[in-house]
């Protein structure tokens, strides 16, 4: 009897002593490697902090993180960020209340890492238009911990509400998983909203990273697709991907044959350009032209909107929601459509390089860098 | 026999004579009269031609026609043209292939009096969009006329196209009819094409005759409206029409409480204007922006669409076809739902001060000319 009674009372403390040390652990913030980059500089190596594990987070270790057009915005940034919206990883730990997933899963982590989680549309599982504001995954003070600027995937691991963890199928080309988390996302949210259907003939103005995203997901829905850019180069590889026609823009001069005929673009062009040439080619009474990619300047003037553009839709779509992620994410590893991805090594001057030719034009269709590469 | 077979002699010869006279009092032009106006001067008598009733038109003698803010762009024009397109009228003359229309019928005529008929807009009741292009009531060259410029309804008489009449119940109250050929189709079209349901919240940006008939459409859909304009005096009309909530936008310095709420909004405003005021009222991820005024320049500049409009509908509508021209009136008639106007004589100077009055933004809601008044 006494000896039981003491391997229970071993046992107990045993208990207390490893829950309280699990929950000091997982009080303490994390520390993380990351390449980061801020106004007038180039890319660093910089040390900085996660966020502890809390009982609805998970701890990932980064995979592979893709490089984003719009990661381009940081090199305005006053003080280092790191970038990155598109991570995947592996879990490495989850908080008591973590029921998604387990350690060892493959995570990936997308444009935001938190939001209220109650508001109308947190509840409509479009967490991107969270009404107290959604916690983007890097540049975004996060009310949640501090108010500290969260910090993005090009990172040796991160720190995120489970909600905003996607899970990612074992069987999953894990290489390439990444770009799924923005490009996948953000052109395949209108293509649903605007519910395209087979035999829809269906435009993508602009051919990179997202494009080449819509480009497989329309022909996969079994859409008409022809696909705008500005080289004769593209082509090849815009045919090759399922479209039927490709239009250069800037050297075709009459696009009246185009006019009224098509169900759905979409606009992933990230620069500055007169979006009527596309509002007129859209099918009155109905065609739907959204743009997903940002010109700097944020400015679109449809003129004359009124009467060239009569009951056509024009909207503009940000990513999508977690729920329509897990959905984009399944369907793109069940069906074998993933990005086109060129792997780099997670150091300054890769990616240094990488922006460089993202600039110029260069690249087929995605840099994907490999963080377990970054020096710790 | 002898007897017999010269009256029919008789008879056949009175037929061919018959219809021979037919023919010819039919290919000839139809004398008019109307009010018009050109760059420089006011309103005028003046006399002019309407084409023949062919086969397939009907003659129609005007009894009512009503001022459409977007008749004011003729004061610009180089020659005299008659405007309107806001006609409800008697028919006085069918066509022989006429099927839609006897003698005696009452009449509408909008904003269009014919188009090519085959192309896959007008075989889908949408006219306006006419690949071929819509001849529009006034101001347009009618190439199934030998291009005459059509002249609008400002006028003792019209002849067109069976097609482009609207059958107009003999029930209807026919002095408020004309209006709905223009101000009803207008906002008729977008309610119906955006689907708004009972319960919806949706907004009526601008109160004048195209605001007052898209409350009446809201109300009696069930639909909760709030109606925006820029001066007080406009909140006691708006909620006898019956909508629930009055804004004064030029004295309402801060509208964050507005924001995605609305399901839909019309925006029926005739002036420059920053819509984005009006994008960011509507809900994320399916709000509908419909644009049916038409701002002086035409353009309309979203900015920055892309992040703040998410999801956000934003389109511009063109009156409406023929058929839905149609259901508008026969529903309109059977709801009495009506818009309200002033009555006024078809005296150059009492068109003069109706335009007056509408620029001083103090008609309410339309005038309406009666053309029996005016000088032969």
């Amino acid at each position: 009897m006494k000896s039981k009674k003491y391997i229970w009372i071993h046992v107990v403390v045993a208990l207390i002593v490893s829950l309280q040390l699990n929950a000091q652990e997982k009080s303490e913030p994390i520390p993380a490697v990351g390449l980061a980059i801020k106004a007038g500089s180039n890319f660093e190596r910089i040390d900085f902090n996660r966020h502890a594990v809390g009982e609805n987070d998970i701890e990932i270790e980064i995979l592979y993180a893709g490089i984003c057009h719009s990661d381009f915005m940081v090199r305005g940034a006053h003080q280092h960020v790191v970038p990155g919206h598109e991570i995947v990883g592996r879990v490495t730990k989850v908080g008591d209340k973590v029921t998604k997933f387990k350690k060892g899963d493959y995570a990936g982590v997308g444009c935001m890492v938190n939001s209220c989680g109650h508001c109308e549309y947190c509840e409509a599982g479009k967490e991107q238009y969270c009404k107290e504001r959604t916690v983007f995954t890097y540049g975004s003070p996060d009310r949640f911990h501090d108010g500290q600027i969260t910090q993005g995937g090009y990172s040796n691991i991160i720190t995120v509400s489970e909600r905003f963890g996607i899970n990612v199928p074992k069987k999953a080309d894990i290489k390439r998983v990444a770009p799924l988390m923005c490009a996948g996302i953000t052109t395949w949210s209108p293509i649903k909203f605007s519910d395209v259907k087979k035999d829809d003939v269906v435009g993508v103005a602009g051919f990179g990273g997202l494009g080449h995203m819509a480009v497989q997901y329309l022909v996969d829905l079994g859409a008409k697709v022809t696909v705008f850019d500005i080289t004769d180069e593209k082509e090849t590889d815009a045919k090759r991907l399922g479209a039927e026609r490709y239009v250069n823009v800037a050297t075709t001069k009459d696009f009246s044959n185009l006019s009224d005929t098509f169900d759905f673009i979409i606009s992933t062009i990230p620069a500055d350009y007169d979006p009527m040439m596309y509002v007129k080619m859209l099918k009155m009474g109905g065609g739907e032209l959204a743009f997903v990619g940002l010109p700097p300047n944020s400015n679109i003037s449809i003129s004359p909107f009124v009467l060239q553009s009569a009951h056509r839709y024009v909207y503009g779509s940000l990513i999508g929601g977690i729920p329509e992620t897990q959905e984009m994410l399944d369907y793109s590893v069940a069906n074998n459509i993933y990005p086109e991805v060129e792997i780099i090594e997670a150091k300054p001057e890769e990616v240094d390089k990488a922006y460089e030719k993202i600039d110029a034009g260069e690249v087929k269709f995605r840099y994907v860098i490999d963080m377990r590469t970054i020096e710790k």
